[in-house]
């Protein structure tokens, strides 16, 4: 299974569901007609950007309605601690919290198995 | 931490990760203006209701931009096999190959630890 899905390898390995409702988005003064008034998408740009270069990074896979949904998928739980340890990413977990987000949920998980299908495939074994 | 998100248990419990991407969406013909042509939309309603009556069932968190990402909570990965094998759900499944899906990815994973933030609160211990 390739892109868009995260490119993971045979289980097991990490998932960090990432659930999130934005603040309201009143705009700011003098940003004036931008699409990312806030800075918003900006950070979650570069916050994918610099997550894939991390060590035991395998991949994302991200969707936003009225609720934000994204799970990172990871080698390992110290490749998730050391991600949390960048400074980058640290302050943008504390602008998020002050310009961001209404709130948020975090949750680490193992994942112990895992299946795709594509159109042409016969139907999973698994399924 | 409560709605939208899913009010789930202290860890352990197991999260279902399952990333969509749609198939192109003609339209059927004599459906005419219906927002919900091929009946996606009532068949995702009908399997929330489903899933939520299911013994073990935790919650749901979902959003759709070019993927759809939908995460379900559990028990334990017996409520996940007894709601696999139910009979409307199997159906489901069989018409999302036929007719709403291109192509997708299913993860089932053990929720190790998590945590919440909310506007007001101070920053997460975990964080």
């Amino acid at each position: 299974m390739s892109a868009p899905f995260a490119a993971t390898p045979p289980p097991p390995y990490y998932a960090v569901v990432f659930t999130t409702v934005r603040s309201d988005q009143p705009g700011h003064a003098g940003v004036g007609e931008s699409a990312d008034p806030d800075g918003y998408l900006a950070m979650a740009r570069r916050m994918e950007e610099l997550a894939a270069a991390q060590p035991g990074y395998l991949g994302i896979e991200s969707a936003r309605a009225e609720l934000g949904v994204t799970v990172s998928y990871w080698a390992d739980e110290e490749s998730i601690s050391a991600w949390k340890l960048n400074a980058e990413h640290t302050l943008a977990r504390e602008t998020g919290r002050a310009r961001w987000y209404e709130r948020y949920m975090l949750r680490v998980a193992k994942v112990e198995r895992d299946y795709g299908w594509s159109h042409g495939d016969a139907p999973p074994d698994a399924d």
